[in-house]
């Protein structure tokens, strides 16, 4: 029954790799609660650079800068 | 007042769906709880079927099993 | 699979009304897109009129003022 | 440490008016709460206006209207 | 039309401090976007130290290790 | 830089249950994508049994059948 959000740059969330996530979320919640991964979803949202902020600047800005 | 978030992988959600899909929300809301329609917010997300898992896989690989 | 997350103030939210909504929410998805209600999640979130700010005010404020 | 989402229409969001609101939105809680820029996060998400429902009907159809 | 969601840890949220961060937010994008004010909803979500994690550890035990 | 959302029905949710999901949550975006655990933020949500509907029905009422 858990509901788990992900957001994330999207640089490297190739189809396999976001398999792999939702596994491994999945598998979390059951370890560690004994929550039952056929009622557990995981939404991975894939947020671009220039739509996150951190440190009052967006990604986009940030990785320019280094 | 209200706010309704409702998160969906895009297969049959056409334009004329989502008309629908906001006018009802937005009744239940008026229908149940007297809420105003005129500040009853609707968003609807369009999730790929590669970011959404349930039972521990993507419905992607769920889909090409079955 | 969908998932629909509703944040409203609490009054007038008892029990027996969150289960009308749950069953009002499903059954549209059901209807309009044949989404299975077996997966369908529905997250009610009650939010505080203090912390629920529209048109620039806080909810508790507008209540106050009429 | 703060988190602020913010959900737009997509109309007018430049990449120069995207770093400008993350500036302005991480400066309101480090003014306001004294929070460290260095852990804000703002994620900004672009919502079609297919998929924004206000008053019971969609943004487009709305400005449609007009 | 917007709709802004911030959360942070609760201590000093008075309700005039929430007041202060709606018209604050709120007077952001009607400045930075013209969206109008009275479609605008800010909504404040608190969340306790146990149940924010940052770098691998809840906000209560780094405050604890401080 | 990520950010992780769980929602949780709150039973067995003890602060040493937190950390720990804190630190899993942490640790498989760092394994996997390479991303810093010390951006990375995981937000734990509560939602009491008569909130969270699955199945057209809330958690409250199915544990009451069983």
């Amino acid at each position: 029954m858990p509901y788990i959000n992900v957001k994330l740059t999207p640089e490297g969330l190739t189809p396999q790799i976001k398999e792999t996530l939702i596994a491994d979320f999945t598998d979390i919640l059951a370890k560690r609660l004994n929550k039952n991964p056929a009622t557990t979803i995981v939404i991975i949202e894939e947020v671009e650079t220039d739509n996150w902020g951190i440190g009052g600047h967006s990604v986009t800005r940030i990785r320019e800068g280094n």
